[in-house]
């Protein structure tokens, strides 16, 4: 079935700027995003918390998506609304009016450019074979194993297919020419795939790529207070994607102690240090390394 | 003139957390910043900015300690009122108790561990050399020559003699390693050199030591509206203290065009693309490059 509306989303968290820019330079070019096969729309999610500045207001807004959260009125924060304002308009999840998401996140680790994929199926099979083929840089992302689609809670599940496009690092409330380019590029080349995709124009696909699949989260050391104690260790700052071997410096405490990763095996980390997840305390995701194979 | 009580201060901007945790540690190890010829404490500058994770909370806390506005009780703001609290505490400027204030900063341009000096004379001079010499990578960034030292609006001003250590990269709300590390081997250096001051066992000095001195600030480019269109460009990015040269490219607009530095000479740049300052629209600050002469 082929591709016929698709939406990139902007500012979903409002102090990632870097996509608010993308959709203005893009308001100002317009044919930058277009594609005979398809129409392309812009959203920008959380105006409200780009005029603060801040992640968002009440709520995280990429949070917000799960079917049941979606029909339950009685969730009346700002962010909470804002998700049932957008899932009208680009969904309604389930039966989505837009075939394909580009949601625009940026990140405070050391990602690169990075493609999110929500969901499995071949459509996600193929569009991370032809990134890897048209972006080498680019790392796959998969997050989708551990819950059904309705309760998946990212913005970019409104949509009948859905992806994030997540580059970094970048700090909150800054625009890095190096980041916009590279999301910029990934997200063009993403348009470039459906087009491709609509008109039975795929290149040869590489039969295998390389990606990494969500595992679960660690959390940074705290008291018996629950505050802080210690930091992520230098052994993985800014080593996002990179192997965790058991016995491995992982966190070092303020007093100067260090604490080592007490996994049975190997596993590579992703989201190192991120900043806006010191608010749950989480240090780093585990991933494993996976095959995604095309027929 | 011995040094006989020095302050260390943290958290004066509320998501420049390395300084809270720094505090955190001393208040657990706390002969690590005693010296026996001086008494050293510590103070939490601004506690309502680090709990609601902001750099502060009505007013920027480091640009409120004019004289004129000390002397001011019409102004109402948090921080306005905190300046008032902290320059009882640690000064009153200009007849302070504290002959050496210490004030804990980050940043989130690509500066490494740097010295700021907001006023000048012997002992400042002496400071310098003696940090380059124990710590090469320190960069001493001079701002002392623009305003009286009354007028100075800086916390640091509070002390008889005052600086501020300010380490990057690190994004606000981030812990990281390094510049955990590095500001804190800054921060015992300044200390054992009071500690040698006092003791009149300085060790041999460089004659000449390289600083910068502040110039001025340059704007993002802005349309009718105000609204940023630009961005700084790649050329400078993360070029802090390196060379901008008239007919650089300096910034970078949303649309894809670049625009270069028109100045007459060359100057070096400093808190480039510095995320705080994006409230006044400030690109980068233009340094000299000037030499420190000790008799």
């Amino acid at each position: 079935m082929a591709i016929k509306q698709v939406a990139i989303v902007g500012a979903t968290h409002g102090n990632e700027i870097t996509g608010y820019y993308l959709l203005q330079k893009w308001q100002q070019q317009p044919e930058l995003i277009q594609r005979s096969s398809f129409n392309t729309r812009t959203l920008l999610a959380n105006p409200k918390a780009v005029e603060i500045n801040r992640r968002y207001v009440d709520q995280d807004l990429n949070r917000q998506f799960a079917s049941h959260n979606l029909a339950d009125e009685t969730l009346g924060g700002y962010e909470q609304n804002r998700a049932k304002v957008i899932n009208a308009e680009l969904g309604p999840k389930g039966a989505s009016k837009t075939d394909l998401v580009i949601d625009l996140h940026t990140t405070t680790s050391n990602m690169g450019p990075t493609l999110l994929m929500p969901q499995a199926g071949p459509f996600y099979n193929q569009l991370a074979a032809y990134l890897k083929l048209k972006m080498p840089s680019v790392t796959i992302f998969r997050d989708e194993d551990h819950k059904a689609n309705e309760e998946h809670h990212l913005l970019a599940t409104t949509g009948r297919y859905g992806v994030i496009v997540e580059v970094g690092p970048v700090p909150q409330a800054v625009l890095r020419q190096d980041i916009f380019e590279q999301s910029e590029e990934l997200t063009l080349h993403i348009l470039d795939f459906a087009q491709a995709y609509n008109t039975d124009s795929l290149p040869d696909l590489p039969k295998e790529t390389e990606a990494y699949r969500f595992l679960e989260s660690l959390k940074l050391p705290v008291n018996e207070q629950g505050e802080r104690i210690g930091m992520v260790h230098k052994n993985i700052q800014d080593s996002d994607f990179k192997a965790l071997n058991p016995g491995d410096p992982l966190f070092q405490l303020i007093t100067g102690e260090t604490i080592y990763y007490q996994g049975e095996k190997t596993v590579y980390t992703a989201f190192v240090n991120e900043a806006a997840y010191y608010d749950n305390n989480l240090a780093t995701s585990l991933m494993e390394k996976v095959t995604i194979t095309l027929d």
